[in-house]
């Protein structure tokens, strides 16, 4: 009965507009693309907010009530951060997607929160300008969630991350109310960098309805050379002489042999999967330059014993390149059931080690993975195929998870680069930063979520 | 007596190392670059901690007698975020000031808080890196204190703000505990970027000890393009232009004419000083992607009417005409006993009515002004020299400050850019910014410092 009236209090306030009642369409929204179901509870209602106010009206119906609320773009977050631990209200800010304004002469677009990564990507571009984070689901991930997840791509290695181009946030308190953090411009030293603080907080501290985001120039051209390596540690030697040629890639990333082996059954894409890597490195900029920058990455390979260079000449001979490496983590999926794609990062000196220790542990639980990843950032994504209804297999994977995660931690890395922690990994942080520092995260968001209804049970318990 | 017991007691806990006493020793310590020195009162002991335990041992102590901290590196700063309005301690980090690593494979530098910005640069540059800010003072400021103030520069057009480069820190506590934030790895997404939050804070919620900051490749090679102006619209137009096709310069520097004619008077540099502003576009990259870059710059300008185009073809040559921008302040130094440089962005797009405005501001109110910035970024540094001894001339001054940040603010800008707000702007702050994010701020400071003693009324007073 409490459920019916809540619905249809609700429903009361905002006006009947898009809110979800019905079992069949709230189960939907219990999880995300995690794979983390069964910890999810089947919220009351799944809300879809069209403008700032609708927010508002929700959050402080919910603060008031002590719901929790749980908001969410696409789901497509690997951590289960938008996995309904408690129930509650599920915010769905998908219908907010537009793009306000490009601002071509101060480089900033204003979006709403959910706008795909991708559209503001191809609306910059319309432009003449560029917004460089590439999460590898850009084309269905929202701008809200990569801001709340701290997410980043293959061109964060030269581009940084979502963080590096928020420049100011609307943001829905827990209490309803509504705050600006930040400025939109390039620079400001005005204060505390709240704005910087939402980023990755996963909707724990907030909730983002507009962002304002710096854009760059787009590169006048870009072009992919792919190397094969018969050793990990030949690869990395490769990018480490690339980056002494003073080449600033704009992505370099690889593919191990398993996940050559796996794509190329699956996709047929060409991989020379005797190989035991390949890598792909971006270069971007001037017409001009690239040429100059090609020969010398190519000579910097061959040195290092590459045994096979390809370089696209042309857009699509790079997107064909790149294909493989995107369709790794579907065709890792025909594998088993499930496929878990997990997110490691280590200083890149200590990569080589890491991927070494990945394969020994995966081999000791008879797991099935693929490696890729962003090499040049020391960022890997080991992906695990699996049966998650096997306890067996689940418990093995677990086991060898734990002992990756732990690894990472030794090398100074963390267990996070650019997925977040949501629930997956919470039990990890405490072995991995500073627990001074989880302290007063907690204070943190006690400050900004009193009653605990944001996002609770994600990243940390309180 | 008070005053006596307390320095024996710090000189003894930190067994007579650097421990300053004299009146005439810590006079000097009352204030910073700012011109604040009416607001400072003299600290009770100067200490010069070597390690990170010695600035421990004075915090805790000031911890558990509720004293004031005064953190310091050079004390360059404009804001009077070094100013001491409580007397109290001051940390001198400048003994602090080792380079402890550079990391070539992860492109990462681990340091001190006292080593100097121009020291880093170098060293990274001596081994093929690049540590991209560069505030004015770089060659006397110190690390901790661009993170401390989220110092910018001319190249934060392209590289971005201190902001962008500090991966993980390590900081001493209002208790006294050291805390770690963030992991030396390029990307990080596990839990909440404290970091990030202490970029900016002035001192105020911690204590940088030690810093792990990004580096990139350096780039291969770099040139300017010198072009005059007959109007600020011509030269904002010049820069859209430049964008437009596909130039990402690494600085866009301007001079207007006053600042010209004060430079030239001064170190002679041939400033075209009929125009009436001048334009510096740094590219970098590719020694191959120079001449095309450079061709576009020129023809850009070129039609939007520049009377005067060089083009620097030679390190020196670029050299020599940054030097005259650089010269700027010291050269305006010599109009009056005293200089404020200020520091105020706005969107690009509304930097000519900005500009126009200082202008007719500061005509009405009489007062000299020489205007530089990052045109860039729309971020201006109008200085102004006058006699603060003459009231009339203050109270002009402050009159005319004040309507600057208010157009500022409401042309969509802030009152800092990347100099901070320290004392000089904290009664502007809550004009300028969401007061509702101010208050979120206050909290965060009161969960940091409950005591209140790390550099107390500085930003905001609580």
């Amino acid at each position: 009965m409490l459920l019916k009236n809540r619905q249809n209090e609700i429903k009361s306030l905002l006006k009947n507009k898009s809110v979800l009642t019905t079992l069949e369409e709230r189960y939907c929204y219990s999880v995300d693309a995690s794979n983390l179901e069964k910890r999810g509870k089947i919220p009351e209602v799944v809300v879809f907010p069209e403008t700032i106010e609708d927010v508002q009206t929700v959050v402080s119906y919910a603060n008031e009530h002590n719901i929790p609320v749980v908001s969410r773009g696409a789901g497509t977050n690997m951590v289960g951060a938008c996995v309904c631990t408690e129930g509650g209200i599920v915010l769905n800010l998908s219908k907010m997607d537009k793009i306000l304004e490009i601002n071509i002469s101060n480089m900033t677009a204003t979006v709403q929160p959910g706008v795909v990564v991708g559209n503001l990507k191809a609306a910059a571009e319309n432009v003449g300008l560029f917004y460089p984070p590439d999460p590898s689901n850009f084309k269905v991930s929202t701008v809200g969630g990569g801001i709340a997840q701290s997410s980043g791509g293959a061109m964060s290695f030269k581009y940084g991350t979502t963080k590096d181009y928020v420049l100011s946030l609307k943001v829905v308190m827990a209490d309803g109310k509504l705050m600006t953090l930040g400025v939109g411009t390039i620079k400001d030293a005005s204060g505390y960098h709240l704005a910087q603080l939402m980023v990755g907080s996963e909707g724990t501290l907030g909730i983002i309805v507009e962002a304002t985001l710096k854009l760059i120039p787009k590169p006048e051209a870009r072009r992919t050379v792919a190397a094969y390596f018969n050793t990990f540690g030949d690869a990395i030697c490769a990018v480490d002489g690339i980056i002494a040629q003073h080449i600033f890639p704009a992505a370099i990333d690889f593919m191990d042999r398993n996940s050559m082996l796996t794509v190329e059954d699956f996709a047929h894409c060409g991989l020379k999967t005797e190989n035991e890597c390949m890598l792909l490195v971006d270069v971007d900029g001037s017409e001009a330059s690239l040429d100059s920058q090609i020969n010398k990455i190519v000579s910097v390979v061959k040195e290092v014993n590459s045994s096979d260079i390809t370089v696209a000449d042309s857009e699509e001979a790079s997107e064909s390149l790149w294909k493989a490496r995107r369709t790794s983590y579907a065709a890792t999926s025909r594998l088993a059931p499930d496929v878990l794609s997990d997110d490691i990062i280590v200083p890149r000196d200590k990569l080589a080690e890491m991927i070494s220790y990945c394969n020994d542990i995966t081999k000791r639980y008879n797991l099935k993975m693929c490696l890729v990843g962003h090499v040049g950032d020391g960022n890997i994504h080991p992906q695990i195929a699996l049966d998650l209804s096997n306890d067996e297999e689940f418990k093995s994977y677990v086991e060898a998870k734990s002992m990756m995660y732990k690894k990472a931690v030794e090398l100074g890395g963390t267990i996070s680069a650019e997925h977040g922690i949501g629930i997956e990994k919470l039990s990890y942080l405490e072995n991995t930063i500073d627990n001074e520092a989880i302290k007063y995260m907690k204070m943190i968001k006690q400050i900004f979520d009193p009653k605990n209804i944001l996002n609770p049970n994600k990243i940390f318990k309180l």
